[in-house]
């Protein structure tokens, strides 16, 4: 055989009569004694190969042949007749009649067989990640996200983006999440650390006057995962100089809305909606809100203060708020059994319980039905537009712990219900985030994006006085309610990122000492500069269609960051640590127990 | 102002009248009194403005800007007159009047000046590396680096190949360079190790079925560096299934001559020259020879059995080789003392000794010219091509002492005495590598290239029985004496695999232990299949004509693996050591010592 000629999937009845070499896997083998008919798989798809008698010496190789051997076949393109035309199969209207086959390698029997959809375990797929990738459906996935980062960097290519390249071993820095760290052989007892993001050097390249900067990068987070979250993840990280929030967010805009077309044919009318931070967390309870559907959170203040239900006074009278969320109809969807239920999915979120009440034809019933007299129910059922048959769940308490539990609430019904669009693509900017959180733990406050995010210019009067009322020039763009990315305009003066990192609680010195390189180059000419990063894998999913960033990776970790094909980590020898001045606390090795 | 309408470097006459808005650095400023001109830089170039007596209000800010202050400058487009033309500058033929200025951010005196020629000392430079890369040499080479980024992408995708990306915490192998590597949080004395290449990944994603796979793709060695090493590197990795080498090597031509000719213009003649790894190294006495000059080694052994010399005799007894080198014109090149002290520079190479021989008017001249009688001097000129004046080396010795030897000798007198034609490209394959090295440390053979190299079919039968004779099906692209990259057919048979880990003296189990998970894949239908990786780091310094590939990275590590700017690698906290069960071994913390 000389090479192969065409791929599977491309063949059609165009092609009758040619002469063809095809190579790729048995998908599938029929043996019907002196014919044989394989399916050939490649990675454009499947065709259909005939063995006859006519040809004894192929025959008998045929005979040999087993799933997922990877065979060369050469023959001939036949249009099959009318009765046995696949419809179900691209090349279903023709087959191929083979002349000579080739084992190139042979395979065992496999743990799952290569199809769109395997119930194999999560742990057997991760085990044989090689097998799991062979099936079509995650075929389809990273050629989708080859054409997402094609894309991206083409449109970005054509916006006179530079593609730079950022150090992976680089300094660890206080602020964030945890580091992974590297210990270096050659500095005794010193460490580099993984990046988080690039935020610096690509800060630093806009202090060199590169001005369009981009980079398709690997970051890393040594947190406890959850199912959306990998130890290493890649963000599409982009900055700019000279460019403002407007004209960032009209390019970011252009780009997602053009991938939209171009991976789904899908027009994504622009510009994308926008709300501010404080509006999201008031009406959805989330600060990246999943429009695709209502439900959202209604303000009965007012009402609550008509009522004498003890729960609404106390939360108002202590500076909190109340809340009510309308689930339309859901009287008849819920059991009391299941209602109850609910006031244990609210307590993570803070929630000490969970106000219901049902709307019937005769009025509202249910335990706090009592505290509502005939005008405050009119009031609440006008406030919430609710009607016989819906349920009516409420939140009283603080702010954050109202907006948090029926935030996830609704969320909760708009999956379990099936209220939401799943062919949308809802994007959506916050906008406005609060520049600083105070955390609980360290106490002090930490910064809501990352300590280089300026101050909304109107708010910066109050970094020194009231750092918890200052808004940010951050934005964060959010897709279905996921966080697609954020970003934000940069500090670039001095005496700004000095006082924000007073906010922060760093002294002077330390100040100085962890990021005196970044406010010394501030000081030489830097440029006013923002820019966006964008989660890769999460946009691949959400373009996919998938709900595990697992399916997005083609070699990812497990929840507890490892890698059951490769066993990573591992164990490694004496002599690496020695090399590396290290030792492991508390723990026997494995070479030492064994002695 | 409004927003930036152009930039500096694309202004021109046609644009006359026309009010502009620009954005960048004061590059130079000149006071002349009562008018006032700035040289502005952004990334595009350069462009003059003035400042004149008629708009005090603007002529008083220009008094206050300095080098490198960030401005933004509204003004008229207006073409010079005749002799205030400056014909060096893209823009010379206008200048823009100012209307309005506005200073963005100031800039103190900078260490070093933002020109093309620096004589800033490097260690300077790579401190303040967000100042080196303003300099316009530096912004050449990233939107170099950039354009073939883009390129390569392009290409690759236009061959249907899918970029892919595989992980940068993976597990540590035996085989190859120092891993760096990364301490687990979650795994008590267990480690991750940062690629060397993502070899085993995609040759595991041959195994899935993507048939082209491409990652443009950070790699980690902890060497000793040299010149030419970084502890991280990038890399153009590429994986094909069902492809030969002459169909990849086609290919690879294709990508490299398209570059070159996006990137400078010039046509690469197609097919490259190839040669064999025995050729090249007796040609050359190099496995990455540079062709664009002569000066080959010549054989020598016919010419040596007629002399008298013992030197000679003693090698070809011994199962060795005399070579020898001409100098074309060298006796006049080089004094005596020169010539001797040449006999140190061979030395690292295992060279005892440097023979030499002048060629006059009258004869050979030299300490061994009493050796060759007339018929033997005769010879040797013949087989030197050697003239009066020139100047003959030779090497006597084992192959490789005299390769290696001879071979850097010629690369010294190539370079010291300008014979390399600088303006030329010259790729070459060095085909058909040995599979197999024997490492003297080790006593016992390690790969040439990877472990998981192919033999050539040919020599497939020798591999359990005389190791050192198998040659691999493995080739490197060479560019002007610069090892590009490797690439190779790989094994995909079980069976060979395990004879090859055999002869690279690991045991059953040990093999199992390292590389388990991939034997085990090839016994799944594991395509044939091979691939090539390409030094992109080395490929933007040949291309931009640096030699120093710290000028192809935009934020480099020192010789110590040291970054400068970040002060990378640090130590950490207490906190984060515990964290990961890790103490370091014989070594007070900093503050520790200040206790």
């Amino acid at each position: 055989m000389s090479g192969r000629t065409h791929q599977c999937g491309e063949l059609h009845a165009q092609l009758e009569g040619q002469q063809v070499e095809l190579k790729g896997w048995v998908q599938r083998r029929r043996d019907l004694g002196q014919v044989i008919f394989l399916d050939v798989r490649d990675r454009s798809g499947l065709v259909q190969v005939v063995f006859s008698p006519d040809n004894q010496e192929a025959l008998a190789i045929a005979e040999k042949v087993r799933n997922e051997y990877v065979v060369a076949v050469t023959g001939t393109v036949v249009k099959r007749n009318e009765k046995t035309i696949n419809e179900k199969l691209a090349t279903g209207e023709i087959e191929i009649h083979v002349s000579d086959i080739e084992i190139l390698n042979a395979s065992k029997s496999l743990p799952f067989q290569i199809e769109a959809d395997t119930d194999a375990s999560e742990d057997v797929r991760l085990k044989y990640r090689y097998l799991d990738l062979r099936r079509p459906d995650m075929q389809e996935v990273f050629k989708l996200r080859h054409q997402t980062t094609k894309f991206i960097r083409d449109f970005l290519d054509e916006q006179t983006f530079y593609e730079i390249e950022t150090p992976m071993l680089t300094k660890s820095t206080p602020e964030g999440a945890r580091d992974y760290l590297v210990p270096s052989r050659v500095h005794h007892g010193s460490f580099y650390a993984l990046p988080q993001s690039p935020q610096i050097f690509k800060q630093l390249l806009m202090v060199s006057g590169f001005e369009r900067y981009y980079q398709i990068v690997r970051c890393f987070r040594d947190e406890d995962l959850r199912a959306d979250r990998q130890p290493e993840f890649t963000q599409v990280d982009i900055e700019t100089s000279f460019m403002g929030t407007e004209e960032l967010i009209l390019m970011m805009e252009q780009m997602m809305s053009g991938l939209l077309k171009k991976i789904h044919g899908i027009d994504i009318p622009t510009p994308f909606k926008r709300i501010s931070y404080d509006e999201a967390m008031n009406r959805f309870g989330s600060d990246k809100p999943d429009t695709r559907f209502g439900m959202e959170l209604i303000d009965l203040n007012e009402v609550a203060k008509s009522t004498e239900f003890k729960v609404f006074q106390n939360a108002l009278n202590s500076g909190g708020m109340v809340k009510g969320l309308n689930l339309k109809g859901g009287a008849s969807k819920l059991s009391r059994k299941e209602i109850d239920a609910l006031s244990e999915f609210v307590k993570p979120y803070g929630a000490k319980g969970l106000a219901w009440l049902k709307v019937e034809e005769e009025g509202l019933k249910g335990p706090i039905a009592k505290f509502f007299d005939e005008s405050a129910a009119a009031s609440l059922q006008t406030a919430l537009d609710a009607e016989a048959g819906d349920l009516l769940f409420f939140g009283a308490d603080k702010a954050s712990v109202v907006q948090n539990s029926l935030g996830a609430l609704r969320m909760k019904f708009g999956k379990e219900f099936d209220l939401i669009n799943k062919e949308a693509f809802n994007f959506l900017w916050v906008m406005n985030f609060p520049l600083l959180e105070y955390d609980e733990d360290a106490h002090r406050f930490v910064a809501a994006h990352h300590p280089f995010t300026s101050p909304l210019k109107e708010d910066m009067h109050l970094l020194g006085s009231e750092p918890e009322k200052v808004r940010a020039e951050a934005y964060d763009l959010v897709l279905n309610g996921y966080e697609l990315g954020g970003g934000s305009q940069r500090i670039y003066k001095r005496d700004v990122q000095e006082k924000m990192f007073k906010a922060l609680g760093f002294t002077e010195e330390a100040a100085r000492e962890e990021f005196g390189f970044l406010m010394e180059a501030f000081e030489y000419g830097t440029p006013p500069h923002g820019g966006i990063a964008l989660g890769l894998d999460r946009m691949v999913m959400l373009l996919a269609g998938k709900n595990n960033l697992r399916d997005t990776i083609a070699f990812p970790k497990t929840a507890s960051a490892s890698d059951l094909l490769t066993n990573a980590p591992a164990e490694v020898s004496v002599e690496q640590l020695i090399d590396l001045n290290l030792s492991v606390i508390g723990k026997k090795r494995s070479e030492e127990v064994k002695l």
